[in-house]
């Protein structure tokens, strides 16, 4: 039988999925056609990403899951039509991405890179070693935890912080609420690899950003509204932070008008840490639909209480 | 019986090493005397770094080493009047600080971070992965091995060139002469950490320039003669050099009518990559002292005929 599988997303991603993500699924041995509009009866499985087009899954009655293409998937796990099992994208070729990104937006600030760049004069400043600098990294899933090994792997003191506690991260982490504050406390420079959930949101605002050390810089290329927008302006002013390198944002595009564009002291990445890559990404989606055909429990399900 | 030990350097140096070094031969179990002037006839190891003072080594006739505190010995090792044993400092300190420098240069240029420092659009430009970027270390000794194994733990594509084969890299490798242009063709960055002798002065000229991946990146934290400069200058108008980041140069500090100073695609970095540390340097001399004294072979002895 050949299984009808829909794709909504924006149309930009439908050009990079077309080919690969049938390629993908017959590769699987899954006889399927991948369509961007049906009858919603006759819809087996959703390949999704944010759009306009479907916000009401309840008409879908026979599909037996929506694959994101998405690793966030905020914009959808509320969504109260949605009863349908969700699974997040988790891509090996996003999470290599993000580890490169972090691990340079890391030492570009461990090293002051741009402290050089453009500079006209010989000024010889020596930072400390990687093995003497406080690294926290919030959140400790695919991303995180990925992100986390290689800066140890380059000696950097990291701690780490999640939801639920870790035995095996090879670093010291903390877990929880509570965990919060001794994860944070007289970081240099702090890494936030959470998702957005109402439980995330805003925490880096004026109280925990105050635990970080005097001078830190803060990297956020998990989502923008972990960071309250003010408290962090608000901190750089007071030189509490000393930089800020964000790759998300509460609203993307950054508007023109948001003070972050006009500050020396925050550099404003244009969301582009990680990309899912369609050859991987498809390979990912062809493998759940097998599993969830073959009666297998599907992979990356996104626990919709928890919101991630 | 107590030994003793001159200590020829600039004046800075002495700073950083006139209690350390004598807490670490006492560690060691040594008995000496750290002195910054003695009758050379009574000296019995010299522990150097580049100063005017100190020309003539004729005169020590009972020293049994020249310890240097520089990784690279250049300027001591074609000294006519040098007959003791030479040592170069191969400090795992020294090692740490070079594999992150050379490891955030690289993920800097490859992550086209500068495009974002101070850019005010919202640009989005995905590059391409680690593993899909080649990157040709020039010299697999301490320092460059070490950064490369760093690069490929980050999946890059490396090549790596030395002056004897090698067979455990873990990543493609290339020797000798002949080895020179395979290793570099194509290579999308370069690095070169390679001492400066007659065999690799002028390594990077218009020839060897041109077997790279047009628009390549150039990092230099080796020595500043490995390149020559009309070349590079030349290089980086045509376009076939896109960017150098360079830390070492002909003349230290480069003087200011330089013409890499006012160009936006030369970053010059004044000489900082790697910064040998007093605490574990010092280690590094007592524990080779503490070697000749019970008749042990010296470590990190330098060849001279090779020049390094
Ligand atoms: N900028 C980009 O290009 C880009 C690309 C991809 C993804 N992202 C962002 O990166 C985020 C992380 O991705 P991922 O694949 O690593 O997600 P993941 O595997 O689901 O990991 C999420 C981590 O956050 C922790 N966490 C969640 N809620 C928490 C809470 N309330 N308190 C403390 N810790 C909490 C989790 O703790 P447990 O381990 O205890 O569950 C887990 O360690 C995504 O949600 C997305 O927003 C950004
Ligand atoms: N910028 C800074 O802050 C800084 C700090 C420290 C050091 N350095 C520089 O880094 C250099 C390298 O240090 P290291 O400790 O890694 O030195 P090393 O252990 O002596 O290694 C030198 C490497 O260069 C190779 N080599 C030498 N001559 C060659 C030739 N003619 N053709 C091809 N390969 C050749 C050697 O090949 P083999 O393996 O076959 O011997 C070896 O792999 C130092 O000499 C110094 O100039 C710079």
């Amino acid at each position: 039988m050949t299984l009808t599988v829909l794709f909504s997303a924006r149309p930009a991603l439908w050009d990079d999925y077309r080919t690969v993500l049938p390629a993908a699924l017959s590769a699987e041995g899954i006889a399927a056609r991948l369509v961007r509009m049906a009858d919603p009866a006759e819809v087996d499985y959703i390949v999704y990403a944010p759009n306009d087009d479907l916000t009401d899954f309840a008409p879908f009655t026979r599909a037996k899951a929506v694959l994101s293409l998405f690793a966030g998937v905020e914009r959808i796990v509320g969504n109260p039509t949605l009863t349908q099992p969700l699974c997040r994208m988790v891509d090996p070729a996003l999470c290599e991405g993000m580890v490169e990104w972090v691990t340079a937006q890391v030492l570009r600030h461990h090293l002051w890179l741009d402290r050089n760049i453009g500079r006209r004069a010989w000024v010889q400043e020596a930072p400390p070693l990687a093995r003497d600098r406080r690294v926290t990294m919030l959140g400790l899933g695919e991303l995180g935890l990925a992100a986390a090994r290689m800066l140890r792997a380059l000696n950097f003191r990291v701690t780490g912080w999640s939801r639920s506690p870790k035995t095996d991260a090879g670093f010291p982490t903390f877990h929880g609420e509570d965990g919060l504050k001794p994860a944070l406390e007289g970081a240099e420079i702090v890494v936030t690899l959470l998702p957005d959930t109402p439980a995330t949101r805003g925490i880096l605002d004026a109280r925990s950003l105050g635990w970080l050390a005097p001078g830190a810089a803060v990297i956020n290329p998990g989502r923008g509204p972990l960071i309250e927008d003010a408290a962090l302006l608000a901190a750089l002013d007071a030189g509490q932070v000393g930089h800020a390198t964000l790759d998300v944002f509460h609203t993307e595009p950054l508007p023109p008008e948001h003070p972050f564009w006009a500050r020396a002291d925050v550099t404003v990445s244009p969301h582009i840490a990680a990309v899912s890559r369609p050859a991987t990404a498809a390979t990912v989606i062809a493998a759940n639909i097998r599993r969830a055909e073959a009666g297998e429990t599907l992979l990356h399900r996104v626990d919709r209480a928890r919101g991630y």
